[in-house]
């Protein structure tokens, strides 16, 4: 496979306007024939997350991030002016109204586009978060994976 | 064109520091004989706002939008320490007693260099940013643009 | 030199988890075998600074810039859910008991790798930090520097 086939990002932000960013991109060069690895570390994981509690053993410190961050892409806040979580809802709103994809179908095309999801299992070990909190279809890797496909790519963003 | 000739930034974020970072290391490339892009996306789009109110019909929520979001490179706040712009004023001095170039000449420069500047239209369109209240001299364009050219780039950067 | 052989990341930010990422996206890479350039610029300095205060003449602003901001690994916040520090003592505390090796091990690896470490002269000159305030080991050049590296790498981050 030609290098200029592909494209790799990795998402460590968890605003939801970055978010929304990242999949744009990503299903952008999906769409346009490349073969995407987004790579969700740190609070990027957030995005992956479901929006239900799964029960899972965890330890105090990690049920308490777990508990004070974001669950799934309903959840998130935008990186500037997000007042509590208003500038967020206006967000969503606004973008409703312009008829843009929201986050939820952004993921939902990624995935028609085979755009390959890797949740950053450090950061999942880190955060306290386990593989049946997250959602289907992910793959689970470290730092040397997404090494492995940026080596390959001309376009690896960090988001 | 040679891939090595090509230089990509997507200018996501509009703070002050960032701008100035993405600015300097456009007319870098662009001094080194690279054709440099520059695409402008959610609140990078401020940066190119006009400084002065342009009367332009818009919705509440966009006129809210646009009330709340900073005009031009003089409102910017810094993305640390800002202090309610007090951190940004502070940095702007000082960057004119050392005789660093301020964002409005480095956006000159970049202009004199022909860096190509784009305005992310899906952005404009969610923020209620219309074309007459951004500067003169910009293309409109979406992420197909840019994943065109930064297909032909070899640094490509998210700022 | 082959272009797939070089990796090169602009540290801008100075957040503790941004800082962590960055080195092991390093590490990993030089462990691959590729020679790293980290470009530290703007609040990425941050985590070069000796955490001693080092005596050098400063002006008023500049000392008052040097008090505000961490000095060194030991100091950073995080970029969100910091609280006040209390949220990268806990990521800290985390990290210890799960084993994973802290910013500075990670710094420390970063040189037996022979990651170059350069810190970005203006941001220095702005910022009134002066070479005997950051750690040894550092080149000291501008984005002229970092851009020439950068044209030969295919792996190019802006953290």
């Amino acid at each position: 496979m030609d290098k200029q086939d592909k494209t790799t990002l990795i998402v460590f932000d968890g605003d939801l306007d970055k978010a929304i960013a990242s999949f744009i991109i990503a299903n952008g060069a999906a769409a346009m024939g490349k073969k995407v690895t987004m790579f969700f570390t740190f609070w990027g994981l957030n995005i992956l997350r479901k929006d239900q509690v799964v029960p899972v053993k965890k330890g105090f410190l990690e049920k308490m991030f777990a508990w004070m961050m974001p669950r799934g892409p309903e959840k998130l806040g935008i990186s500037k002016m997000n007042f509590g979580g208003l500038g967020a809802k206006m967000m969503k709103y606004i973008m409703k109204k312009k008829n843009v994809a929201t986050l939820a179908e952004l993921m939902q095309m990624a995935k028609e586009l085979d755009v390959e999801m890797i949740a950053c299992t450090m950061s999942m070990d880190v955060m306290g978060i386990k593989e049946e909190e997250l959602i289907d279809g992910l793959k689970f890797a470290g730092v040397a994976t997404y090494l492995g496909e940026a080596d390959q790519a001309n376009i690896n963003l960090f988001i």
